[in-house]
């Protein structure tokens, strides 16, 4: 599925203000440290949690000229996940290019994490120059750094699976929705909070981008297994040969029989498996279903994430519009 | 050099109640990544910065009650980068334990840094809790936040002056600067700041931590090379092994006549340097005379920063007696 043209424009836009206010921030000295800490930005990305920001601020009534600014702000923290996440999961290559610890050196690259996540508050305090209050922005600070505590619980969970025998499908959906789906919600909440959405509406939309970033790194988890390469940016079947516990693993470990589990297991995490051992992993895992479960599963979080939306008030309904395609779009992407 | 009776236990008692401040903020699951988070905070260290930040609220009135959420705030900041440095130093020891990574691997140890750097926000924004004012707050916020850029930067310059032939001493200070007085810096302002003090005393506060900021790595470098390695916690010469170019060296290298400088280069920065041959280094970089020339430097610091300090107009002239105290010990501490 593809973005309709209207909302692939207003993205690309959204994206393109984004980005500049990224590049604005994100200069200085010395000048290694700024490259390695832009190199990921600058490679791209579905740049999706910005559109959030950008999307329920206007829902409220709050122009992308202010919003872009937060958006700035959970782009650049997610950009900061990702380049220790490449560190601890000794990836080469994201978005089509060499992570930043196979240009810059394992050193830098952590210090260019922590760069970016400090950069993602200095966004959010330009807000106070566009007339954002001080209370907002408080407010809005307060869940940037849920989100990073959040986040960082869920990817040590991550870390932490892959060494257990067992785990159950409820752990998977306990970890997705601290690692990926706490910075949908902060981007939501941020967005809406700034703009000055009612109370009970940031209840909905919490709900809402909480099950939409659920949905997403299902769907992430199975581009993992299906995805052509090339659109992929990284290598195919390296969530396989890391180890990790994705749902589709798990379901398929659960319905195997003996012979299936062995051969699963077999290459699992193991980091010489030959791409071939992981090919018929992968086929395994289709066998038994994994698929069709783990799509089903997020088009149910879809659906009811898009019934807290729109149990919303917003100002301008066309935003949530929008949203809602987003939301119809992150189970169903091709990359 | 020992601190008085009456600053060591005002410290001891700040230093208690900032550990339960950080203890009470960093809770949580999965527990190993919280036990790893606590680990070097736990380990105990100087408590020297949230000193900084109690005693300059203390100058303008406000309690330690209050000022103790951001001195906690500046140390769990502060552990943080330690966390991250002994994964880029590859550091085995600090504070007399197993570095994080050493106990918990490398990926769980990046994670812990990020997660304290996020609860560094989160002991800030307590502050609202404790009647601070938003406006209050957000600068705090801007300062911590100006802190962590800075501090990155400078952890880049060391990691990039390792691999360069030749480093001015200009440019050391400039690296120190950013690297430790940052955090210096930004705890005086950030104490100040919510304490009210007059905006004229910020400028002079920012002198005086920086200087002594300054003094404080000097004499850190310093320790490295002669202090005992039991009150250190961590291997003598570790800096040599890395190659650091630390004050020290610099001056040696600008003053070794053809046989020292061999001398020094044939063992600086070689991980498999013999402790012989780095204590032969180090009696070389002894003899050229950079013991005197960087205790000399230190104290300069240390002076023009008093100065600055008594420029100020405190409401309570005992916490800058305290303070200059704590600036005349940086420099002459043995440990």
């Amino acid at each position: 599925m593809e973005l309709s043209e209207r909302v692939a424009s207003f993205a690309s836009s959204v994206g393109a203000l984004t980005y500049r206010r990224i590049e604005e921030l994100v200069s200085g000295r010395p000048a290694e440290l700024y490259e390695a800490s832009m190199h990921l930005v600058r490679a791209g990305g579905k740049r999706l949690r910005p559109l959030l920001v950008v999307l329920s601020s206007r829902m409220y009534g709050l122009s992308p000229e202010v919003s872009s600014w937060a958006a700035a702000a959970v782009e650049i923290l997610h950009n900061f996940t990702l380049v220790h996440d490449d560190i601890i999961d000794r990836d080469d290559f994201r978005r089509g290019v060499p992570t930043v610890h196979k240009v810059w050196g394992e050193g830098l690259a952590i210090v260019a994490g922590d760069l970016l996540f400090a950069k993602s508050y200095e966004a959010l305090l330009k807000l106070l120059d566009y007339g954002v209050s001080h209370e907002r922005v408080a407010s809005a600070i307060r869940e940037l750094t849920w989100a990073a505590v959040t986040v960082a619980e869920g990817q040590a969970m991550d870390i932490l699976f892959v060494s257990r025998e067992r785990v159950a499908v409820e752990e998977y959906i306990e970890m997705v929705r601290k690692k990926t789906a706490g910075l949908f919600k902060s981007s939501i909440l941020i967005g809406s909070i700034i703009a000055g959405a009612p109370e009970e509406d940031l209840v909905k939309l919490s709900e809402f981008a909480t099950d939409v970033g659920i949905a997403f790194q299902i769907r992430d988890d199975e581009l993992g297994l299906v995805a052509d390469e090339k659109v992929l940016g990284k290598p195919k079947y390296s969530d396989l040969r890391e180890g990790k516990k994705t749902l589709l693993v798990l379901y398929a470990l659960e319905r195997a029989d003996e012979r299936q589990r062995r051969k699963i297991l077999s290459s699992l995490g193991r980091p010489g498996a030959t791409r071939e051992e992981l090919e018929e992993v992968a086929k395994t895992i289709a066998e038994l279903g994994a698929l069709e479960y783990s799509n089903k599963l997020a088009e149910e979080f879809v659906r009811r994430g898009i019934e807290a939306l729109y149990s919303t008030n917003p100002r301008d309904p066309d935003s949530r519009e929008m949203l809602k395609e987003l939301a119809y779009y992150v189970t169903r992407r091709l990359y």
